[in-house]
């Protein structure tokens, strides 16, 4: 076995659920498993894409919390920098060394105000959304007090439901706002409908993303009769970047599960009617999970349940197998249909998760696979930061 | 402000939520808060009711993941131990110094058997639960081979669905095996219906529970006749400690949820047909979260979303008010409504998780808050433990 330096003296199990050299079979679960090909092959795609047709890429490091998943993205996909959705986030990527990052949402408490400003001490451009004029004033004092620039982008609600102002004459006063404001450089425009990500039906997601570039293209034109130029237009997902990126008026993708896919975006269909994990993107990221219990026929209890993932948007599927199925989740334990008794005590499993967002947040560690090995281990680097 | 010397150093956000001697509303959000006056009044009381009715109480560290919560059970609610569901939270119990730990669950894989047999050296009194006659072998190896000696207790399930053998024939058969192995000792019954404890009604309970009492003495009285002693019959949850304790056939509590209660288990009757949060147990735990936009009239977005909870078992309600309402969930936000616009931006509420121990699962801390101030942290020990 080799083990790296970095994890010498830790025993796997409670330190770490795998060590660099072993088996995959020797993984010690539940624990997250990427397949590193997958990954990478996703991570190229997603990049020659936006290469392509001539638009930014700005991952979501919310969606992976790595900064080992965000080299990636960056060296193999032309990343331009990150986004995530806290300031704790955005301390793990500043301090990790990144150049460009935007926390696509609202910042209004005042530590929280000050910690963002103060991140640009680390040589990183930070922008932030700002969806209320009352958070101009705030945001420019911390920038003013801190000698430092903030760059901030006006939050269009154009479908998400949550964030966000409505109409064109609320963004040009909040941009005017911003303009205005000593240490603060209006950025353009953050407008991700994030509703509509997980319509099944491409024709669907279309007709909401027309609506949103329809509404996004009215601030952006009115911005521009009052003088004032939007460097960024930025938003779009794994259900939607095809849209914005043919829009002609985005000009940044914000795509964040396409890197690793999960059950619940792996239903939606792309263009031909195709689930997009069965061509357009890859599972790269599984819940590995072991059976522990198999007492009654026809169930096999595995060990994998709340504390391994998110079910919000439904269970996990059993990847590469149809003959059994996993049916029911509770604190620790995933109840695996198994009619014909086919699944044998500690015979491993790989789960694609149904979210995969809040279920990487739930595990400190990705144990990294190649070829039914395990290459490398990276934390879950900003794991648990949520304030 | 009061700075206690293990948390010097550390920067409120981005390491810790809060430090003790903040007010309340100074903390940084979300994150979880614990009352502590009306924790200690749980455990008090839990303890008070075992101590009446004869019964040890082994507390459920799978729901609190804590050593400090547990030093309290024990401290103020004389519970004798603890019960877990992982070798990993076993692991951070033991080095805790926990004299008396039941992994309430099957342990399987080899490197985890060892494991286990391993925190033997802590000092500790170790228990597992076995359904399988197989596993028997494997345990009794690992206990000669470190020269040391492992507890089984035979699981029945008695509803749950889960592990455990159904039938007393099956449960003689695994403890004559125990019984036989060397490095193992036969200690009884594992018998905890985990599929009844949520359902509303009180009697609708009990009929579930006497159904599982007469499964569990059935195979008690069998194992006496061939000269078994069941030294524990241990099981019970908050939905359902009176019928076990006043079964004449059950031993041991093993709840959880009595200490921080949630929303899930609050909706459950009482004998009077009262909500059980209404008078039997008090909401100990919450998510504290802010306000951080409220661009659209009639709907605040708050910071808790997925990464800040578990929605298995439904939404969050807000505690204490009914003018506003936590209506749904995404990544990082919740939408509350407000329909006639009480809610300001950076405003705190208490939310009551839907399901405490997933929603503990994502947290690193505890505050612990007494009278409106930070009286001390708590790290969620065993967090992520769940291999």
């Amino acid at each position: 076995m080799t083990i790296h330096s970095q994890f010498e003296g830790l025993e796997v199990g409670y330190d770490v659920p795998a060590l660099p050299g072993m088996r995959e079979d020797d993984i010690s679960t539940p624990c997250l498993v990427i397949d590193l090909d997958a990954l990478e092959r996703n991570i190229r795609k997603m990049g020659e894409y936006a290469a392509a047709h001539n638009m930014r890429h700005r991952a979501h490091g919310k969606m992976h919390k790595s900064v080992d998943v965000l080299r990636l993205q960056q060296e193999l996909g032309g990343a331009v920098g990150v986004c995530c959705q806290k300031v704790s986030e955005a301390e793990v990527f500043a301090r990790a060394g990144v150049q460009d990052i935007l926390v696509s949402n609202q910042v209004r408490e005042r530590v929280k105000i000050d910690r963002l400003v103060g991140l640009t001490k680390f040589g990183a451009i930070l922008a932030v959304c700002v969806d209320d004029i009352d958070n101009v004033a705030d945001l420019s004092a911390a920038a003013v007090a801190q000698h430092s620039t903030l760059k901030c982008l006006v939050e269009i609600d154009c479908g998400a439901g949550r964030c966000g102002v409505s109409t064109a004459e609320e963004v040009v006063r909040i941009a005017e706002a911003i303009d205005a404001a000593p240490g603060l450089i209006f950025g353009g425009i953050q407008a991700y409908q994030g509703a509509m990500q997980h319509i099944e039906s491409y024709e669907d997601r279309r007709l909401k993303l027309d609506a949103a570039v329809a509404q996004v293209k009215v601030a952006v034109d009115e911005l521009q009769r009052v003088g004032l130029k939007c460097e960024l237009v930025s938003g779009g997902g794994t259900g939607s970047y095809y849209f914005e990126s043919t829009s002609g008026v985005y000009n940044e993708l914000q795509c964040g599960s396409y890197a690793f896919m999960d059950a619940d975006y792996g239903r939606i269909r792309d263009q031909d009617g195709r689930r997009i994990d069965q061509g357009e993107w890859e599972n790269a990221l599984f819940i590995l999970t072991s059976v522990m219990s198999h007492a009654k026929s026809g169930k096999a209890i595995c060990d994998a349940g709340l504390k391994a993932q998110s079910v919000d948007s439904g269970l996990p599927t059993v990847y590469g197998r149809s003959d059994v199925k996993y049916v029911k989740c509770s604190d620790e334990h995933g109840v695996i249909e198994d009619e014909n008794g086919v699944l044998s005590i500690n015979e491993k499993i790989r789960l694609v998760p149904g979210h995969c967002d809040p279920t990487c947040n739930v595990h400190d560690w990705y144990v990294g696979v190649r070829s039914g090995k395990v290459e490398t281990l990276w934390p879950v680097s900003a794991r648990g930061k949520a304030y």
